[in-house]
């Protein structure tokens, strides 16, 4: 593994407090680390900044290819930053196995939001075996908060596991939805409508804003089938066009109703409380794998290990039952 | 925790062995078990009937939900059978993390196909936090084919990254997609596209069949742009009606062409190496967590620990090092 030139813990520390956008950068690279010494490193950063981070609104951004979640981020991000605020747009995308490319490599999206200094987009890395994307989302947006942005958006794509992932760290969920497509079509699961916080018909602009009134009611309609929520907040459907614009305050306004709601019904400081046990558990596993991987041992056997599993000489639960025991007799360092 | 009713390691050996339905439901139920002694007896199980296993050829089926995955499978099920097949479908479920529902809950799904003594039936249960769904489908998979059942289908709903731990262990990945929608609306990701081996345009029936063979030809141009995979087979679209039944049988005959190159390629067997190691990776994952969670010094921290998470007395990262740290000071029994 190459060596990366490391700055000291008090550099990221003080650099992610000054709001310094090259050192938060660097800090949010640190923490998505695999070595053993980065994530020593990474958790005396985080464990300084963390009393100064919890501020902000987190907001979970998300929908299938094709809903207009860039446009709709570009736009909504710059009447958030209109208003005073600061913001950082984090992209988690779990796709493209084959090919590992980033949905973010596309340097066109978001392009004016990514010029101003009131915002700061970060993408995250896919398909780590180590870690897990969820982690260290949750840490680069601890560190964005701490490095002053108070609106976190938190963007995923398609519907699947890693919105379960982002709906542990959020505290406001919005699923981008378009009209005449059919909730089915949209490969809309019932466990993720029970996770909104809102439904947003987008591109209800043009020839298309009479058909997302219609799929307004009847997601409304829809929502009403589901059994109330534990934050006494009725989830919303609302339609916008991320193109011109139209329906986003009204969705800045409602963001607004559900913090104050949930600040004064004590659920807002209940959900970090549980977000934070459920890091905890998600730490852990990190902190194993990693471990495991790193052991001198498991990498001295690990090679010849697989070759025997690929060759069929031996089993792969066999095989790994094996390993984790030899790592186990180790003594953590 | 409650104590269950164990077999002895030979009694679900031999059942699984003699194609025994109830015995290998409960040897399945075993190995998703994540008690550590039942973890012990799994992997003799497991290890005892390993060499009679992996005679089947793997499908993966998926597809958002309302595709018509269940009428599909049910038919191409039951064509699978009349062909002398015995036919195990395995279904991974990681929806609805709320009501922790599985989608075999509902019980009219494949009513003919599950009343078949050459079909086997199996839901996954969803959202389990040790270890994970593909692990244990896998040994799911493994059991059956030991058990005799030489085609099993893995089943998957959604897109995401479930789709991603299948295609780590089937031989033949098929999309389900309808016409009409766009693959946008669809969710269909690049990523998803590139694991695929067919798509099917399912719902090719009545008024839908000119949309459906406008799609066949949209889609297979679609591919022609993707690189040449490393099986050197080309990725097919077909169109069928899981209603009808038609199309399917050119569907199962290009299971067979496919299986037939990789089996002489030789990727059939490199694929499944390839899957074998991955398998070990999952395994020490699986185990380490297991290992931890059942750990008698981390059981007695382990709500002290969260409560102090919860209430901000400590972060949860330090928190995580220092159960972390605990637990690799034991010495693994």
């Amino acid at each position: 593994m190459r060596k990366r030139n490391r700055l000291s813990a008090q550099a990221y520390i003080d650099g992610v407090l000054n709001g310094d956008r090259v050192i938060l950068s660097q800090a949010i690279t640190l923490v998505e680390s695999a070595l053993p010494t980065d994530q020593v490193l990474a958790e005396e950063v985080m464990d300084a900044v963390l009393p100064h981070a919890g501020k902000s609104i987190r907001i979970g951004i998300t929908g299938v290819p094709g809903v207009g979640k860039s446009t709709f981020i570009e736009k909504f991000g710059w009447l958030v930053i209109e208003q005073g605020y600061k913001l950082a747009v984090l992209a988690v995308d779990p796709s493209s196995q084959s090919s590992r490319g980033s949905i973010l490599g596309d340097k066109t999206r978001m392009e004016k939001l990514s010029m101003d200094k009131r915002a700061y987009i970060r993408p995250s890395p896919s398909g780590t075996t180590l870690g897990g994307v969820s982690a260290r989302t949750r840490e680069a947006m601890l560190l964005c908060e701490a490095a002053g942005f108070d609106v976190v958006f938190i963007e995923t794509v398609g519907v699947g596991q890693s919105e379960i992932a982002v709906k542990g760290m959020v505290d406001f969920f919005l699923l981008l939805m378009l009209a005449g497509a059919g909730d089915e079509l949209q490969g809309i699961k019932k466990g993720i409508i029970e996770m909104c916080d809102a439904l947003v018909i987008n591109k209800a602009d043009g020839d298309n804003k009479e058909a997302a009134q219609r799929a307004k009611r009847e997601y409304a309609n829809a929502l009403h089938l589901f059994p109330a929520k534990e934050n006494s907040w009725n989830p919303k459907v609302k339609t916008c066009s991320g193109l011109s614009g139209e329906g986003l305050p009204e969705i800045w306004q409602m963001i607004q109703e559900y913090r104050d709601l949930v600040y004064s019904n004590g659920f807002f400081e209940f959900n970090r409380a549980e977000q934070r046990a459920n890091w905890m558990h998600e730490h852990v596993k990190y902190l194993l794998e990693t471990n495991f991987y790193n052991d001198m041992a498991i990498k001295k056997d690990l090679d010849e290990s697989l070759a025997d599993i690929k060759s069929g000489k031996v089993s792969a639960i066999k095989k790994a039952r094996a390993l984790v025991q030899l790592f186990m007799n180790q003594i953590l360092r």
